[in-house]
């Protein structure tokens, strides 16, 4: 069962006034950090895993990429990319994650925000991604952090006076479907260990070279005061694994 | 400033009451998970950081290693661990895991358990065994798992009734000492994030092989039915790392 949130007409419109919907990348705080994964984009062919708006798609296309291939299964956010796009080198299908399937070496970069977390077998998305890129290929993806999306309610253990206690973790080693309500009722989310976000690109024939866990950048700070607490605890995880070439494990 | 906690005669006792140090590896719920990272010992040379008792010194000769170097802070452990080793394959040293040198290609296996999270400088260790190692050689080792390290308390938060309601996680971004008192007042552990784990064995030439966040055996919880609350938080973190022959990143 895929889940498309984003075309029910209420979540969209949540979803709308985000200040990453508005401001776009620049507007969300793990961009500085996610953009410093990403390879050298001049030529290369991207795919753009969830691509909603296409906020990322535009800036591969500016990072001189030769195309991009941006796919999501929200009809409402496609329309919105089409009519903000004017780019020839870029298209955009409307596909579930779960389904696409490209032929062997279409692409030399796979890119992906905060989407695979509603995505129920990563497992089958590592081994179609891996199976779409060229050898030596790139993957970079963030979701929501491990420590976030352990309990459905994702949410502060707060004091008598409503402040943030701490972060509260349970059920970590459970891995699977949480019933959140991020902007929405009912928001389904896959809780999936860090063992298993590393495991799972390995077994893919992924090699991880960098992990991620960031905090707000002091420019996101200062507009975004109460994004203070985001030290306190990591909400994204960001991998950038690259497709090998050479297996040294046996 | 290096810390030997093993030769306060308090902390000693309270240590040698443990399972682990009555009954070895099988009594360390997270040993399954640890022997499964572990390559083919036979005929390897093995260097122990931090090897205590000398409980993996003895079972990697069991398995063949054609020798084992165990490194420890503490006199009284390894006092312990040559009174218990009648095996002149095995040479234990008496050496801070900080100041540990060893030619390069000493070794082909290095292993450490539960030690390196005393140790300050991650990095200097990573680099240090990468260049003890021979190509190819592996690095395997557990530490307290970061959101067991990230609060100095280490501890449930409790409910009235003194029942556990959830693992609190707070300042996991600040990496550092946290003054705990495990097993004696002052002990003096590092919290580093995942992805600092993660990067600075990269960092150092190695390759993330597999990394493990085990929950307790179902034969272990037969025997201690207590720790079925690591079910709701991992406790351990363990990687398995090679060091790399071939780079594929540039």
């Amino acid at each position: 069962m895929k889940q498309n949130k984003y075309d029910d007409p209420e979540f969209f419109l949540n979803y709308d006034q985000l200040p990453r919907s508005q401001g776009g990348l620049d507007a969300a705080s793990e961009w500085p950090a996610f953009r410093s994964l990403l390879p050298d984009l001049v030529g290369k062919r991207v795919l753009d895993l969830g691509c909603g708006f296409g906020w990322h798609c535009r800036y591969a296309r500016r990072m001189q990429a030769v195309s991009v291939t941006g796919v999501d299964i929200s009809e409402r956010m496609l329309e919105r990319a089409r009519a903000d796009t004017d780019d020839d080198g870029i298209t955009y299908l409307r596909c579930a994650i779960e389904d696409f399937d490209f032929p062997a070496g279409t692409f030399d970069v796979a890119i992906s925000s905060l989407a695979l977390h509603y995505v129920e077998r990563f497992d089958q998305v590592c081994r179609r991604v891996s199976g779409s890129l060229s050898a030596g290929g790139a993957f970079v993806f963030s979701v929501e952090h491990p420590l976030y999306t352990a309990r459905a309610e994702q949410d502060w253990c707060l004091g008598p006076q409503g402040e943030r206690l701490h972060w509260p973790v349970d059920d970590y080693q459970q891995e699977g479907p949480r019933h959140t309500s991020w902007l929405a009722a009912d928001v389904v989310k896959y809780h999936r260990t860090m063992a298993s976000y590393v495991n799972t690109l390995t077994d893919a024939g992924f090699r991880i070279a960098r992990l991620l866990e960031p905090e707000p950048s002091p420019e996101i700070l200062a507009v975004n005061p109460g994004w203070l607490d985001d030290y306190r605890r990591p909400m994204f995880l960001l991998i950038g694994a690259t497709k090998d070439i050479v297996r040294t494990d046996g």
